[in-house]
């Protein structure tokens, strides 16, 4: 196929604080050839995820940090072009969480699912059917175990992961409230999901203070938290910490107002609030849970097949906007899941 | 018995920071008069422990606050005088977990159980066989999971709970390091108990930095740290915490560090060592695992007459000297458990 052009994004410098553009590099490649056991894929949709920023940190994570020059690898949608694995033939839809920012590129059969799209539009395979949902599932129902009437706080609520853990703890008959960052954002929550509060913790200058986002807080949450699910960290869990309840799970997802941060992160020290309320804290990778994915997978499918589940997507166009779409994250830019339409 | 002179110890006023005896106060009292169901008790010896300062607060805590004027309440071992329980009999020996600090006392059947004082010395009725022993067992067993192989790092070592929890991760096979202020409480974790390495905690002249605690722990936890059971909190957790490895378990049993502290508590926040590490930090009360102490103390009294727990005792001698010894366990005056011998 000499006629198509192959791009691909490396990672040109480490990024101190914000990500900017200058930190990704676009360059012309080679068309890939795939060889026995592998397929090429067209790159239709690419993931761009929060959790990205950490490996793109020098130092100890969960997962190795990219190399300068490397290309950045996510989850992506495609399309397979020519298959030399029995698995896939051609034109089918498949997905990956470790496929490189390429506008072509060969994976192993084992590196990708097959995606339904009779099921639903393939790009929920990055979504609400992909890692953010999954993550939202087993880690609220196998960390937070939500019961039903308890109080259920969840922080980046308007997030890829944040939606599906407000709308599961709903399905769970749990009093569900999501705080977010800007009115169009909890006029979203509260409208199209239903939560039973939301708090938006920006103001026009910045962001509300721990004692405003407490006041406000404790009162839509007259008997405590029991389930805190935190996708951000900072003066946001700050604030929840000092009203969970006796017995509370709090869910350390991700801690996005973090990622950025250069200096070290210092707080009130969270350790009392879990000792007088004989309190649970744990983080989690969603990647524990592969040997159970499809039993997530098939939760979160009936639930969107019945229509009780719903999702958002924020979708730019363009390969070329893939290093901004992944800078807005940081910025609030997405209402769920925010994904780069390629093609 | 008209020629037996009681007395009590009140709250007189609450503790601002470190107590003084000048929040306590003496007062004679009447002798009390069991009725049906209850019994009178000379009063032996009296626990003094950390979590009473707590109580000495007011506000929200696992436990209710005591009054000001209110006698004080805690671990007691004594003897019956007289019994209108058919549970009990004159000259039993029995302990209690909420009992006065007085030198008589009545108690309801229900608030007491009996001692053997042929199994062990009744004060251990107050440590390896009481409160603290369960709180080493089931904090460490059921929150803390160690695995053969694993390494253990126990703040707060040299007190009551903490040689406890030593020795049991002993037994289950684990390195365990010991954390404890001074050179006496460092050698007997080392030369008595076995550990594997001790940091001591203290310098001449105050307490280690954190980048101290952590090069000197990193040192003898090459692994990581998979299992951190917290007595302490405050600098020594900041810097075990940089430590933790993944699916570490960190138990927080107390906090004695901040215990006095009467402003905020700040440090680096620890969210992101939990995130990275999968781990899970869990605060627990000994009373949750109420219906389970038969089977805690039935294995420590195995270990025990086993020879293969050891445990200290810091015994003053006389009831005008529980304050102090009260005082003295924020000033870690305490090898093992602290005990006021009263008679």
């Amino acid at each position: 196929m000499p006629h198509m052009k192959n791009r691909q994004i490396r990672l040109a410098s480490r990024p101190t604080g914000m990500p900017t553009p200058e930190n990704f590099e676009f360059t012309d490649c080679e068309m890939p050839v795939p060889r026995e056991g592998e397929v090429l894929i067209r790159t239709l949709y690419i993931s761009v995820d929060p959790y990205l920023r950490g490996r793109m940190r020098e130092g100890r994570s969960y997962i190795p940090p990219f190399a300068v020059g490397q290309v950045i690898v996510s989850g992506a949608v495609g399309e397979v072009l020519e298959s030399r694995s029995p698995a896939f033939q051609t034109g089918d839809a498949v997905v990956g969480g470790l496929l490189p920012w390429q506008l072509y590129s060969v994976a192993s059969a084992g590196m990708i699912q097959k995606v339904n799209p009779e099921l639903a539009p393939i790009t929920t395979a990055l979504g609400i059917l992909g890692m953010p949902g999954l993550t939202a599932y087993f880690g609220l129902m196998d960390i937070g175990r939500p019961q039903k009437g308890e109080t259920v706080v969840v922080s980046g609520a308007a997030g890829a992961v944040g939606t599906a853990v407000c709308q599961i703890a709903r399905l769970k008959g749990c009093r569900v409230i999501g705080i977010a960052g800007g009115a169009e954002k909890t006029r979203y929550l509260k409208e199209e999901l239903s939560l039973d509060a939301t708090i938006d913790y920006k103001t026009a200058t910045g962001q509300k203070s721990v004692t405003e986002l407490r006041e406000e807080l404790s009162a839509v949450c007259p008997n405590g938290v029991s389930v805190y699910f935190d996708n951000v960290g900072g003066e946001i869990s700050d604030a929840v910490m000092m009203l969970i309840s006796q017995g509370a799970r709090v869910v350390i997802c991700g801690l996005i107002s973090l990622y950025n941060l250069d200096k070290p992160d210092i707080g009130p020290r969270i350790q009392p609030y879990l000792l007088v309320n004989s309190a649970l804290m744990q983080g989690f990778i969603i990647t524990r849970y592969a040997n159970r994915f499809g039993e997530g997978l098939q939760q979160l499918s009936e639930w969107l097949t019945e229509g009780k589940l719903k999702y958002a997507e924020t979708i730019v166009e363009g390969f070329e906007n893939v290093p901004q779409a992944f800078i807005g994250l940081f910025k609030g830019e997405n209402l769920g899941k925010q994904i780069v339409k390629v093609a």
